[in-house]
């Protein structure tokens, strides 16, 4: 089973760290989780993702369901055996990609058909079946399956949506799960607050072992989305671990920890990576830039990741230029050492109770960045 | 500087042990040198070549004067610190890489004239820019300026060529150099026996640090190649190490050895890797075969290597057909660690007297091939 203590609540903000238990490990929250879609963090062993401090990541039902089938991972001994991943994992249930990468065909009350964005073949996934996929997986943390209206959408589309959203998390709490497995809830209601409030309502009488708060970061502004974000932690019980999903610039860490979320996930340090972006201490920069060609300095001179450690802006600038497979790799390494020290340096901070000052000097560091840094995108 | 010194000769074939000392470490030969063309083991760490056992690899001048320019590795502390290598290197002039990638416009006395193959700039390499271009790198050995003919030419072209290559194997010699650089001269002639032989005779008079075999492996028969190999070395001084150049399917190690080479490069384990075919010690598997689909074994059951340690075949399949890096970078890694594996049982076969009878197990092992093996190109 999987359970959740708060451990230390901030005086400033609505943050707090605490402890995540489960049959493959104790994670430390507030935590962000790298994405493995597929059973494998883009480019990185499993234990690189380990070095970088991660004990928690996720992967996807909708993906691993298409290919190679749950079946077959099952047989070979479960999601963790297969990837040989001995931390803990989340799998998402698929609902959002099944609107962001399949042809949704119809959402009826009993679930979902969709064709598979591969191949067009087409399959229907029921709240029963999300989590027969999952429990097949093996998953230590069990998403429901959701039904998330697109952005913008009108009030009652949104309600409607929320209120199927809450049926079948009551369908997928009743389904048959391991024992070592927890099902978080999630949250819908687009950006009406009313809704929101109702969604999260409804499913805190149901009881998930945590709740998540999907839908967001879909076009809304910030200001909108921490508005919801606030409001429906407010409604949320206090005792179970807040989940915001797919939101994760460095700055929504922060903000989202600011303001209770424990939990967070993103393809942004990953594709980011893929894309030569890099973060740092003092912002992002763009790998390919000329300005870098024959800079020796690391990415980040305030990192302590095996790339910064040993490989300069101008090799990284050049691998990635040459289309070189190490450049991505390295790229993604200190993207996800860089997320998983940033979080680590929130929990500090939380626990000293100086999240506040952590804050601002997370700010004033991206201020005075250097003039040869580029920040954009 | 570079030396070498023989170090036990085997009683069967002309195989010999021997120890190639560099200003960035001594290799155990015979050796086999992974390839990485642009400062660069495509998909691995430098930490993982090593690893793997490899003290000596492979770059090229062609690529690193095209991107990111010699220059630059030069201010950066030369190419061992660009790419953060820590063991030895030896670079190829590019000759070779001027006939088959770029459009190889001109061949003059002088030297030649070529179209770049990434944008089609216009550049001039002399024999005298391949040696500046190779000590601004700062590889521990350097290759002569070559001129390779086409597979097939007719015996006057092979003439020619070998007569140039000499007259310009005589200039690299006369280049400056920095003090810990040694330079191979190229042996080139086609499948002319006499043409091979005084290419060979002409190289030796002028001195080298050692001697490479060029122009195999363009289209003619295994036979043929062995042929002119055990002619070359027939004639080369045997007190320097000689290296058989761009060659290396497993079988060709076993057989190169024996005939006396002590150095090999190819981009097979490594081009294979990325394309799914992997190396095992009962032959090759292209994993992308359905029967691997539920196929918990390793890659191969006799492989000590970090990827057969812990991961199945099923894992591979799914990483490949998925397009995962990952997957490439494994495959990598295993072909690499099982053609160091090779090259160490070699040498210790060679030092126990026992390599013909290395080398009939080494091809019983692959007949007794199990049948879900497959085998092919």
């Amino acid at each position: 089973m999987v359970s959740f203590s708060v451990q230390q609540e901030s005086s400033a903000g609505a943050a707090r760290t605490g402890v995540l238990r489960t049959a493959h490990g104790d994670i430390d929250t507030p935590v962000f989780m790298p994405v493995g879609s597929l059973g494998t963090v883009k480019g990185l062993d499993p234990e690189e993702v380990r070095q970088c401090g991660y004990g928690l990541i996720l992967a996807n039902a909708y993906h691993l369901y298409l290919r190679p089938g749950h079946h077959v991972i099952a047989e070979l001994g479960g999601l963790h055996t297969f990837m040989q991943w001995s931390g803990a994992l989340l799998t998402d249930s698929g609902g959002f990609q099944m609107v962001s990468l399949a042809d949704l065909c119809e959402v009826t009350e009993d679930g979902v058909v969709f064709k598979s964005h591969l191949d067009g073949s087409l399959h229907q996934l029921t709240p029963e079946r999300a989590m027969e996929i999952q429990a097949a997986l093996g998953s230590d943390i069990m998403m429901v399956l959701d039904h998330c209206p697109p952005f913008p959408c009108s009030e009652s589309q949104a309600r409607d949506s929320v209120a199927r959203t809450t049926r079948w998390a009551k369908r997928c709490l009743d389904a048959p799960r391991r024992s070592h497995q927890a099902v978080f809830g999630i949250v819908q209601g687009s950006v009406f607050p009313d809704v929101r409030r109702e969604s999260a309502e409804a499913l805190a009488a149901l009881g998930f072992d945590g709740y998540a708060i999907g839908g967001l970061s879909l076009g809304e502004t910030k200001d909108t989305m921490w508005e919801i974000v606030s409001l429906v932690i407010s409604v949320l019980p206090k005792t179970a671990p807040r989940y915001l999903m797919g939101v994760g610039l460095p700055e929504d860490l922060v903000e989202g920890v600011w303001r209770g979320i424990d939990m967070f996930d993103c393809v942004m340090p990953t594709r980011h990576g893929r894309t030569g972006w890099l973060f740092t201490t003092t912002g992002r920069i763009l790998i390919k830039h000329m300005q870098y060609a024959r800079d020796e300095r690391p990415v980040d001179p305030a990192c302590a990741c095996p790339v910064c450690r040993r490989f300069s802006r101008a090799y990284l600038r050049h691998l990635f230029l040459t289309n070189e497979m190490l450049g991505v790799r390295l790229n993604t390494l200190h993207n996800l050492w860089y997320y998983a020290t940033l979080m680590a340096e929130i929990r500090a901070a939380i626990r000293a109770q100086r999240l506040e000052a952590f804050r601002a000097e997370f700010y004033a560091a991206r201020q005075t960045s250097e003039p040869v840094t580029a920040v954009g995108s």
